[in-house]
């Protein structure tokens, strides 16, 4: 569709790897991967209530990147990464749009058609109807805490490589006591505690070694060593653990 | 391949996600994609009889487009949306293929260098040995009736959210007695029996809820919201259905 | 990260199917594609390693390509397919690369800048320190041997239809006593003997029955025909098999 309407448009595909109706992955992945790529339209579609009030947007950004997708907290991360929204436009009836509109599709007939518009230099505002961006839908997130001198985390992404990606960052490691190098305790949703080094990266542990490490993104992360942490540790999405020095 | 061959043909990647061996899959996909894609070389290699006689062939349609692929029914839908064959060519010995050809792997040395060549500007009387179009192999296809008042249809293929796409469009819709927003009855291959909503998208029925609506082809298909439909109801590619009003 | 640094870069993705912490299979994939692709700059990361003492690398080859990627024998089977290494440097504290440079992600961090800038125009000696080719990392293969007229071959890798490439070649069935068209024996790991047709390609035996032939990169290998082998026969990456004609 937007090689079509676009012809000279550079399409990067970012990822096809977000599992179905994963909203709220979609959208961790879109705003940690948002700082490393060129300006330009960022178009995202995880998109289960397809056809239903929900509404689809076009955003523009501080840093002046342009998003397209659903307002279903999709576009949150990666707005508030690029600095924010100064301009927003509802585009469900957009004039842009592929004719007639599917009630399961809107990837190929709204979406992609805004996009690929937007990339060719239309405004923001040929784009749709004007829309305060206060109205935008938002994303729940758990929030790491630090209580009783233990680290209450939850898992809030779990990677390809079975790497669980934790709520807790710099701030709450500091409040912890945790110290890198050292074995802290991870206490598990059944009750169980596991013994982890928070280390620097996975080659400071034996390969089936479980540790307790920042991330690329900066965030704590809990990996196995060439190995699947989730499926070790029976881990899923949002999944509450416990950490504390040993 | 194609690269190497013609540095300035812009690449799309359709899809990589046909199920191995799945011609009809393939075709499907391709079919439907079609109208939708910039007028150009399309290439589609599923080919389990790769080596064997079955001809690989380069086909011009009427609407402008060319086609390379097996002649084993994978383009046939293709070349129906794209208003027919109006000259085809066996490329089995095409002067243009990579010498010399391995006996598994064609998509590297018969098609992927013709369809460069093509997209490089050489004529299609080029590329191979003038064929009949009426000798290509056909694709065959299970389809819709309507009976007694009920619809039988047939699994036609099956999206990565598990969605069932069916064999009926309007014209069975038209004949059954199926009205919108009404409930029907869907009886499965092991004589059970669902109701389903016949719906205008997902979001017309509760997360985890079946229903049946028209899909982005404009045919039916059966979903559930949220979910994985084929998984819940336990059906594969051609298995059959009944469909009625309750 | 490349689009970023080097806009004109032409990005041909080779695969993302290399199963995780697959260093052999990565190298396999790379090595036998390296000949059917443009020269260019060649990246590639399969790295369990990452962030340990494992080098970072860029190598420019013989033939003119350049190769970036982790020094874990990833890139030695590219290197010698690409006439052998001409100058090599290390990059893990290339100028080129991201700062800060996480410990997890060296893809993003350090392959990526590095190879886009190659890409760009800039000279390898500006990208690392200089390193001694001989001291790279190299890759343990199994190696195909006969032995009392018979064949003693393992898995080298297996692709995703579930066909299994074996480490023999010509030289080792010239010297086995198999004769194409004719049936041989197949010992498995675990004693029990299976019949194989040695043959051209799949569609030489019927649906479901297991074929011996030469692949695509004209290396032995075993598929089972529209089917697939590793699951049917029950084998895995370096299982040793015994052939001999019957």
């Amino acid at each position: 569709m937007i090689a079509g309407i676009c012809a000279r448009a550079r399409i990067i595909d970012l990822t096809h790897g977000v599992r179905r109706h994963d909203v709220r992955g979609g959208a961790i992945t879109l705003g940690e991967a948002i700082p490393y790529l060129p300006v330009g339209v960022h178009l995202a579609v995880v998109d289960p209530d397809v056809g239903a009030q929900r509404r689809a947007v076009a955003l523009a950004l501080a840093d002046g990147r342009l998003l397209v997708g659903p307002d279903n907290g999709l576009l949150v991360l990666a707005a508030r990464a690029g600095g924010g929204i100064v301009e927003a436009v509802d585009i469900a009836r957009s004039p842009l749009r592929l004719e007639p509109v599917s009630a399961t599709f809107h990837g190929r007939d709204i979406f992609a058609p805004v996009a690929a518009h937007l990339a060719a230099g239309i405004a923001l505002a040929q784009a749709g109807d004007p829309l305060d961006p206060d109205e935008l839908v938002t994303l729940e997130l758990p929030e790491a805490v630090v209580r009783d001198g233990m680290l209450i985390v939850h898992v809030r992404a779990i990677d390809g490589f079975g790497n669980l990606q934790l709520d807790g960052g710099h701030e709450q490691v500091a409040g912890s006591g945790l110290q890198l190098g050292r074995t802290c305790a991870l206490a598990l949703p059944d009750g169980s505690v596991v013994p982890v080094l928070y280390a620097r990266t996975f080659a400071d542990v034996a390969p089936g070694e479980t540790l307790l490490y920042e991330d690329a993104q900066r965030r704590l992360a809990i990996a196995v060593s060439h190995g699947d942490a989730a499926g070790r540790l029976g881990l899923s999405i949002d999944d509450e653990l416990r950490i504390r020095p040993r």
